[in-house]
């Protein structure tokens, strides 16, 4: 792998990858969609930042919105085929993290 | 893949991995190791910022920092077996930026 000069494609995954909360979302979403209440107590961050963040992935075409139209509306949260192949990519991690990660140790933002 | 609880080590692991410059840091640092001014140069961020990731990442056991007493001083940064462990998570990246990111494409910060 020459890394001399960094590949635009890399540099670009990574920085979107790299943007907090991304990966989780992700992550969360490889079980099947989910509701926008659902994925703020799994993940516990606040609906306002969760809504944020699933706009800028709306974009970046990683997942999708569906709006069902009963009462209340219901609206679902899914994977692209975009989103779900970063499949690999999460189970690399998780790999790594089960061998490298001690459970009480914290990244410290 | 049961995500109906995040899994905590898998958490802090893409926790520490989406903290801003890490993965290109690491990225870079897969080819060998490297000095500082190089680091600097290839991935374009201020030597302050550098300084504080590097030192963040050798405090999380993913980097090591050797200083060459010559003159001038030598001073290169390397990953440890804990750092270089993450290849396959930058080659699942990789592979994944391939096929899924427009060569043109910003991740729009």
């Amino acid at each position: 792998m020459d890394t001399s000069i960094i590949c635009p494609r890399f540099e670009t995954a990574i920085s979107l990858l790299s943007q907090r909360w991304t990966g989780l979302i992700i992550y969360q979403l490889l079980s099947g969609s989910q509701r926008f209440s659902e994925l703020t107590e799994i993940i516990g961050i606040s609906g306002r930042l969760l809504s944020e963040r699933l706009k800028r992935l709306e974009a970046q075409g990683l997942i999708t919105r569906t709006v069902y139209p009963e009462t209340p509306v219901r609206i679902e949260y899914a994977l692209t085929e975009k989103g779900r192949s970063l499949q690999p990519v999460m189970d690399e991690i998780q790999n790594w993290s089960q061998v490298w990660i001690d459970p009480t140790e914290k990244s410290n933002e």
